[in-house]
Parts: C-alpha cells; structure tokens; sequence
C-alpha cells in the first residue's frame, strides 16, 4: 500500500480524506512542488523549499513546517514506501485548508500532502516533440497547482504522441505545460526568463552549462527562433534534460540527439 | 450533521474523502457553479446547468450527469439539510478525478460534490465598498476553480471592511473575484461584456432592467468611467444585486443606495 504524509501523519494514501471544503480543492488555493529523490534522498531540497516557500508568499499561503521538518518529512515518505534505493519523483501539496464561508482561508490550519512513486532513470534515445498553445499563465512565478489548462491538453498530446505543450504568447516563447524550453543556436543557450516558472532543474542546467564554458541567454525568445534552433530540449525534475527533434511537425536541427544537449545530459547525471 | 452529495450518494460532509490525486486538487481541475435555492428550488437551475457543461467543455471536462439528473440531485440535498423552506447557498464542483500519471484525465472517474448551506435573504441598508486590482483571469468565460488571487486578497477585503475585490486590467473594468459590476450613469445601465464570467445573476438583472425599460450597454468599461458613475452595484448568486456606496476611498454618487439599484432590488427579489 502506498503511504504518504497527510498533515503531521504518514499514513496509507487511501485513507487521506481531503474535505470538499479545502480550498485547494475548492479554489486552488494551494502551492505544488514536484521532486526527484536518489537514494532517498530529495534532489536539491533546499531550492524546492525555497520556491514552495516564494510561492505561498506569492497567494498570502503561510508553510507550517520548516525547511528541516519538511525535508525529514520527504525522507520519512520516502522510507514508508521503500524508495530508499534508485529515483522516486515526489510531489508536495500544500493548500489552505477548509474554507471560511467559502473562500476565506485562516492561517494555521493549511492541508499538507506529500506523495512518492518510484522512477525510472530518464534514458533518451532519441528526442520527442512538442504541441504548440497559445497561453500565459496568470501568476508565472508562482508554482500554484493551477493546471487546469495542461491537464486539457493532455489528451491531444498523448493522441499525437508528442512529449510536451509549449506554451506561447504574443509571439515569444514561454514556458512548456511542466517544464522549460532551451533553444541551442550556433553553441549558444537561449532559455526564456520572463513570465515563466523558474524551473529547479532549468536553474541547474545553467550552472552545469556555464561551468563547461557555454554561452547562456536568459532573454525574451521569439516563437521564429525555434525554426533555425539547432538543437532544443526541456528541463523539469521528473525529466532532468530531454532532447526535443520536433516541434509540431518541424523538425529541429537533424532529428538526432544534439551534441550539446547530450553533454548537458551526461553532465546532469553526475549531480545526482 | 451537514449532508452533501458525493458521486452518486447522500453522505455526512465530514465522510467524504476527497483523493490526494483527484485532479481537482492537485491540478485546479474543475468547474464550480454557485446556486441560491429557495423554498427547496434550485433558482435558475437550467441556466447553471448549461454554463456548468460550457465550462466543462472548454477544459475538456465531461459531465456525467444530465440537467434533470443533477436538478433532481440539487433537490435532494436541500431535502437533506431540511432546506426546504428559505433561503439556501449550494455549491457544485465537478472535477476530473483521480489523474493519471499526475495530470492526465480519464473521463468516466469524474467527483461531483454538492453542498447546501441556509443563507439569509439580503437586505441591503447601506451600500459596500470595493477594493481595486489590477488582474486577468485566464479563460475568463470558464468558470473553474481558479480563484486562487481570490482567496488571496480576503484578508485584505475583511481588514479593510470591503465587500467585494474589482478586478481592472489595460485601464478597463473586468469583474469582481465572486461577482459582476454595473454602473449606472444618466439613467443607463453599463457593464463589461468581454473577458469576464457571465453571470447568471448579471443576465436576469439586465433581463429585468430592459423589462422596466431602461437601456443597457454591454460593452468596454473603462476604470475612470466609475469616478462619474451616479450609481454602482454588483450581482451574484449569492448576493443578487448588492449596491456600491464607496471604491477605495472614493464615494459613488450621493453614498446611498441609488434609485434605480433600489428599483433592480425590488424587481429582482420578485423573480424568486
């Protein structure tokens, strides 16, 4: 059975009871986070802490539990479900709570779930595609549990097999449904930087592509862009780095796996 | 014990137990009407119904029950709270279920919760005040769940004793986070028409205002357009129409409850 934490317990995840008056469930007025786990060990808690913790900030949601009570809370799921060895991708809920007369929220009585599963090691063999849509998302920075418009396209994307929906806007790039977009042109990264969620794993590849002396732009990118990128990928914790051949029915640079990109992946697994 | 409906059965509110996967609390998955009922009677249920399945629709979201179904379902939880007589508040939210892989939809698992509460008539003395933010909602004309900027800006509404949140975007009039506005300028009747809920409270007021012959404009309003405004009020289901005395700290006209927000009122309350 698995287990998962509800407010303070670990506790078989059939038996957690959220009320129709939680004002996650009732007004997603809640704040997410998704995390990879090694070994039973969270991946860069602390950035996930911190961005939970912004977020919350962001909708007026207070976070009851400390940095350190919240990582030993992700450890104890982790243990409960004997995901000591090998990834997990965990996901952390923190909503505010039952509802006063309807959409009022009280401080001090927040719902916390924290859910793991086990996961395989993301291997690619070849790159996946992207759907375009048209979409900004309200609040980009924050990280609510405002999906309702990823889940909507999921259908399409899994009917047309494509991997991921990136996300446009007045002609720029965004942001894909759960993860960033990277373009690579003439050696150079190109990654969006405004009005997105400023993804952990996005941050990560930053860093990994700065300290093998690659150029990174951080800038508005035109939706143009994408049709001279040689090579383009997406970032989020479940998929570490994921090359992108194609992006509706265009493809990118020669299809294959991008040379930079397949560094950058290699580069990835040694921070685990 | 309070009752409310859960997929399909008449439960005490505090046994339902809403999944930690429901898709409605992990990814804001859902749409939601609000409903007044009177004497045991759904009011305008057919038009609740029809924008309940238009939000649906525009996420992707199935409804698994009919008009008649879900009328007969209403009933039933008046019955069950002894609502039969009065004034009562009822919610309805449907969201997608248990998500697969964390965010895709199987339609056929839908949860569909209704709630009822008593409600008093209101009786408006004096007129409320408005708070002003600048905010957009995405898919404006879908009413889901997404009420997270909501929730986050009551502390500030109780605090400033306000009555409601007036949400302007470009210069331009939107909505309120739980209700539509209306100003009244020379004996007109003006409202937004455009990115904005179409409240059904909204469509009998204007029914009922182009019954008593006045003229209504459904369009563009700008912010500086409420600074002239003789009167203002706005309207929800579970207000019906509620006057505006002061914006921020601006008054409106002359302070009291305009004569033709009164007329409305009075008109209104003869359509129960």
């Amino acid at each position: 059975m698995t287990k998962c934490f509800w407010n303070g317990e670990i506790v078989p995840v059939d038996t957690v009871a959220i009320s129709p008056f939680d004002l996650g469930f009732l007004r997603a007025y809640a704040v997410y986070e998704g995390v990879a786990a090694f070994d039973g060990e969270p991946f860069h808690f602390d950035d996930h802490y911190e961005r939970l913790r912004a977020s919350a900030h962001t909708i007026g949601l207070s976070v009851p539990y400390t940095s350190e009570q919240l990582l030993t809370t992700l450890r104890e799921v982790l243990r409960a479900n004997e995901l000591s060895k090998g990834r997990a991708s965990m996901r952390i809920v923190l909503s505010g709570g039952e509802a006063d007369h309807g959409i009022g929220y009280n401080p001090g009585n927040e719902t916390c779930i924290v859910l793991a599963e086990p996961a395989k090691e993301p291997a690619y063999t070849e790159g996946g595609s992207l759907l375009l849509h048209e979409f900004q998302r309200n609040l980009p920075t924050c990280k609510t549990v405002e999906y309702a418009v990823a889940v909507s396209l999921q259908a399409e994307r899994v009917a047309r097999n494509a991997a991921e929906i990136l996300y446009h806007t007045k002609g720029e790039l965004r942001e894909c449904a759960t993860s960033n977009i990277f373009l690579v042109k003439n050696g150079v990264l190109i990654t969006p930087d405004k009005e997105i969620l400023l993804g952990i794993t996005r941050k990560i590849t930053i860093d990994i592509a700065h300290s093998l002396g690659y150029t990174v732009e951080e800038r508005t990118v035109l939706l143009t862009e994408l049709e001279t990128a040689d090579e383009v990928f997406i970032t989020s914790s479940f998929r570490d780095i994921m090359p992108i051949s194609h992006i509706e029915d265009n493809t990118v640079g020669n299809r294959k796996i991008g040379p930079i990109t397949e560094t950058l992946i290699q580069a990835f697994k040694k921070k685990y």
